[in-house]
């Protein structure tokens, strides 16, 4: 029993540091001392740093709130818009920081570990997809142009909020996030 | 003279190391071994990662081209369409890898470095500035809906075009290349 709450403690400790301070900038060390745990204590519970970072990266993506994607009840579109904004608050929280942990291990290692880019790309495809059946669902509901390619569209807009985060850790300001909202929803998506 | 030429090739290596491997992934002895230099000789010539970091920057913004944003000759948004096309030659001629430089130092170095944050956030507002203004002017000559915030416009599809690049690098495909192609110029900038 202890030994499991210590498991999850040294991995939701992971999340955080891979989160706030990248993927190399990240040691061992930082994750047991920010777990208050034992630095020899990690190695009883994953095998590598890599190992630790692909649970991080399940982690974060079940803290993405695809539910608000899918869950019926108001139009496609709304539940689009409210997925983001959603997002969004978490970046406002943080002071435009650490950006979406998906993105940051696509630009730091994805070049460098296939693992890892397996499971971005994973992330990537599973998120477009999702936002896809959206898109597909407001079209159907007449809420978009009858000719767009939803698919296309929907790596589009995944691509392009990835983006606004990126810049906005630049820019420590909502700009880019007005931006992103008015231009996907006010031009993209009609 | 050779001094000169020393300090030219660390500086040139520096480049590639860091658009390689990540900045906090590259070593001086990286840029030193690169450069086929000493490593002590670094310090001849840059006071810190960080002063070398910056230059990268600088030189790196210096190969984006901005000269086919702006040079006249053909319509404004052939122009805005020539000018990424170049650059997806590069992603595309290094195998979808390394991505572009000033976003991988907003992902992974902007918010512990508030220096290098003001070089990323200098070299974005620069380049969202020259698409605007290549926007205004398509806007002008009736290439575009007289109503788009053209400002807006043109950060959105610099945080599309920096999305689509950290996606791509986890796809490694011309997928992600294709929907913002085609989202840009049929769909965004009509």
């Amino acid at each position: 029993m202890a030994r499991a709450s210590k498991r999850e403690q040294i991995a939701q400790a992971a999340l955080e540091q891979f989160h706030s301070r990248g993927f190399h900038a990240t040691g061992i060390n930082d994750i047991t001392a920010a777990a208050g745990a034992p630095k020899g204590s990690f190695y009883n519970h994953f095998s590598s740093k890599e190992e630790s970072a692909l649970e991080a990266l399940s982690r974060y993506a079940d803290g993405l709130r695809f539910d608000i994607l899918v869950t019926p009840g108001r139009p496609a579109l709304d539940r689009l818009r409210a997925h983001f904004e959603f997002l969004g608050r978490m970046m406002f929280d943080s002071g435009f920081a650490r950006g979406c942990l998906v993105g940051n291990f696509g630009a730091e290692v994805a070049d460098h570990n296939a693992t890892i880019r397996a499971a971005v790309r994973q992330s990537f495809d599973q998120w477009a997809g999702l936002i896809g059946q959206v898109l597909a669902e407001a079209r159907e509901a007449g809420e978009l142009d009858a000719g767009l390619d939803v698919d296309e569209a929907a790596r589009f807009v995944l691509s392009a909020w990835e983006g606004t985060l990126l810049v906005a850790r630049a820019d420590k300001t909502s700009a880019p996030f007005d931006s992103f909202f008015h231009m996907v929803f006010g031009v993209v998506l009609r």
